[in-house]
C-alpha cells in the first residue's frame, strides 16, 4: 500500500497511538520493532490538545514526531461507546468531551474536516456502529446511516493534499446485511475499505463469517481493513480472508495489565507460578524484553507496580505481533500460508504444548 | 573508586532504583546516559521479591541484569519514615512490612546478612535518622545508637566476597554533634562514609554546613557520600567540599510529576505556557527526549496522563544530572572547578536569564 508517507507492506497490524502515542512506547522503539503506520485517535486528539494546536505543530506526524504513515479513526466508534453521548440525529451527533464536559456536535462532514486539518495520511468516514448484541432493524438503521454519512462525508474530502479516504461498512450480525452494506460502500469509489462494528463480544466465528461476508464485496485492489481485530490467531484467519489492514489494543493494553502473547500462547506474569521462574517470557522471542529479562523480574516489577513492567510487556507484544505480520508476509509470498497457518495458529492460541 | 563489578569515576550521582528499577527506565536507557553506580534499597527488596529469591536469581545483578556496580541502602530511613514503625529498642527495630503488614524485626546484625544475601558492591550500615526539626537531645541519642549499631553490622560483615561497607554518620543539625559522630564512625575503619539524615526538610544552609563539619572528620582517601542530595546547584556546593557520591529522588520523582531540570532552572510542563511551546525541554540539551520532542507534546502526553510522559522527563532530568556530573569532573581534573561552578549554579538555578 502506497501513502503520502511511504509504503507499508500489507497483511500490516497497526498498534493503537490513541492520543499520539502507543502507550509507554518512543518512536525509536516503534520503529525498532518494524511498525509501518500508525492509528491514531481523531476524536480524542480534536479534544486534547486539539485540531488547532495539531495543525500549528505542522500536523500531526510533526507534533509526536512520527515520520511514517498514519491512520486516524474518526472516533464514531468513541463518541457512540464513551457515556458521553447526548443525542444522535441525521444531521450528527450530540455528545459531551469527555475532557472538559462542554457540549460538542460531530457531523460527517466536520469529522473529515478535522482529520484534514490533524493531517493523517488515512482518514475515515464518520460512522454508526451498533453494539452487541443488537436487533437487525437497529444494525440495519445504523448500516444505513453510516452509509449516508459515508457519502457526505466523501462529497466534502478534499484529496489535493494526497490524503486517502476510507469508507466504513457496517452491517451489525448479519450476512446478508453486512453484504449490502459492502456493496453499497464500495459503490462510493473510496480509496479503501474498512469493515467496522466486530470484534465488540460477538463470538469469533461469528466474526470471521460477517468479516468473509462484507470482504466478498469489497474491491481486491483496494486495502481492505478490519477494524478492531484481534489476537494473533484471529489475525490469521482474517489475512486467509484477503484482509490487508488490522488495529487492535489487545498486545498493548493486555501487555499493560501483565499479560504476555507467547509463541505458546498467552501468560499472565502475576501468576505465582511465574515468581521464581529466570527464564525470558517467550523462549522462543528474540525481542530486547526477552533478551534482557526474566520471567520473575518482570512479575516483580508488575507487583511493585513500576511502569517499567508494562513497558516492557508492551513492547514484547508488538515484537510478537510484528513477527507474526512479518512471517505471514513471507509465506504468502512464498506461497506457503496455509502450512503457516496449520503450524502456527494453534500455538499462538496455546493450544498445543 | 574501584568496586567489585568495575570502576566509578567519581564525584558520581546514583539514580535511586529503590525496587530494582529505575522507574520507567530501562537498564540501556540507564547504561546510555552514563550511569555508573546504582541505588537500590535492601529493605524494600527484602519484602518484595525477597532476598532468598534475589539470591536463587544469582544476587541482584543477576535478577535486574544490571552490569555496573549497585549500593544498596540499608532502609533505615525507610523503617522510620513508613508508618510501619512500631518499636524501636537497643537491640533493633519491630515494624510492620508495608507490601503484606506482617510484623518484623530488624537489627543492625540482620541488616548486614539481607544486604550480603541480596549482593551489591556497596553495603550500608544501619542506622537511626533523626527527622526536622528535632531536639539535640534525641539526635545525640541517635547519632550515638547509630554508632552502636554500625559497629555491630562491621563485627558481622564478612568482606571475603568482595564487598564494601559504608558506615553512616548521622548528628542531626548540631555541626558539634555532627563533627563527633563523624570522629567516631571514622574510627571504626569502613570501606566509605555517608553523611545520612541530611535533606530532611531544613535549609539548604543547613545541609551545607552540616555535611561541611561531617566531612572534615571523614578520611579523604574513602569515599564520602553525602545521602539524599540534592538538586544540581546543591550538588555543586558539595563537591566544592568534597563530597563523592549522591543520591536524590529529584530527577526521576519530580520528573515523573512533570518538571524538568534545564540549564536555566526547573519548569513545569503542566503550565498553561507550554501549551503551544514546539521548543525542545532544554534548548541547551542534546539528549533523546530533546532531540526529538517538543515542551507541546509532552505537556500534551501530561495532560493526557501518558506513561511516556514521565519516562521522557525521567530520562531528560538524568541526562541533565550526568551531563553535570561529568562536567564537574572535567571541571576538577581541569583545576578550573571554581569558574565551573560560579558560571552554572546560577543558570541551573534559574537565577539568571
Amino acid at each position: 500500500m502506497t501513502t503520502r508517507a511511504g509504503r507499508v507492506e500489507t497483511p500490516a497490524f497497526m498498534p493503537v497511538a490513541t492520543q499520539a502515542t502507543v502507550k509507554s512506547l518512543t518512536r525509536r522503539e516503534l520503529l525498532d520493532l518494524g511498525v509501518e503506520l500508525l492509528l491514531c485517535n481523531a476524536y480524542h486528539l480534536s479534544l486534547r490538545p486539539g485540531a488547532d494546536l495539531i495543525e500549528r505543530a505542522g500536523g500531526l506526524h510533526a507534533f509526536m514526531n512520527w515520520p511514517g504513515p498514519i491512520l486516524t479513526d474518526s472516533g464514531g466508534y468513541q463518541v457512540f461507546s464513551l457515556e458521553a453521548l447526548r443525542e444522535i440525529s441525521e444531521e450528527g451527533v450530540r455528545f459531551r468531551s469527555h475532557v472538559d464536559g462542554a457540549e460538542l456536535f460531530l457531523t460527517p462532514e466536520r469529522v473529515i474536516a478535522m482529520q484534514e486539518q490533524i493531517g493523517a495520511e488515512i482518514i475515515m468516514s464518520f460512522d454508526e456502529p451498533v453494539g452487541y448484541p443488537a436487533e437487525e432493524a437497529v444494525a440495519e438503521r445504523a448500516a444505513g446511516r453510516s452509509q449516508r454519512w459515508a457519502e457526505r462525508g466523501k462529497r466534502v474530502f478534499r484529496p489535493e493534499a494526497g490524503q486517502a479516504l476510507f469508507g466504513i461498512a457496517q452491517g451489525g450480525l448479519s450476512a446478508a446485511l453486512r453484504r449490502r452494506a459492502a456493496r453499497e460502500i464500495a459503490a462510493l469509489d473510496f480509496d479503501g475499505y474498512a469493515i467496522g462494528g466486530l470484534s465488540v463480544g460477538e463470538p469469533k466465528a461469528l466474526t470471521l463469517e460477517m468479516a468473509q461476508a462484507a470482504i466478498a464485496e469489497l474491491p481486491a485492489e483496494r486495502p481492505r481493513y478490519l477494524m478492531g481485530v484481534g489476537t494473533p490467531e484471529n489475525i490469521i484467519d482474517a489475512v486467509a480472508l484477503g484482509v490487508d489492514l488490522f488495529d487492535c489494543v489487545l498486545p498493548t493494553r493486555l501487555g499493560r495489565n501483565g499479560a504476555a502473547f507467547t509463541r505458546r500462547g498467552r501468560i499472565n506474569l502475576k501468576n505465582a507460578e511465574f515468581f521464581d521462574d529466570f527464564g525470558p517470557l517467550d523462549p522462543e522471542c528474540e525481542c530486547q524484553t526477552c533478551r534482557d529479562h526474566s520471567r520473575a523480574y518482570v512479575r516483580h516489577l508488575f507487583k511493585a507496580n513500576e511502569i517499567l513492567a508494562k513497558r516492557l510487556l508492551t513492547y514484547h507484544n508488538l515484537a510478537l505481533y510484528f513477527w507474526l505480520m512479518r512471517e505471514m508476509r513471507e509465506a504468502i509470498a512464498g506461497g506457503r500460508f496455509a502450512e503457516f497457518a496449520a503450524h502456527w495458529k494453534p500455538r499462538l492460541a496455546g493450544e498445543t504444548a
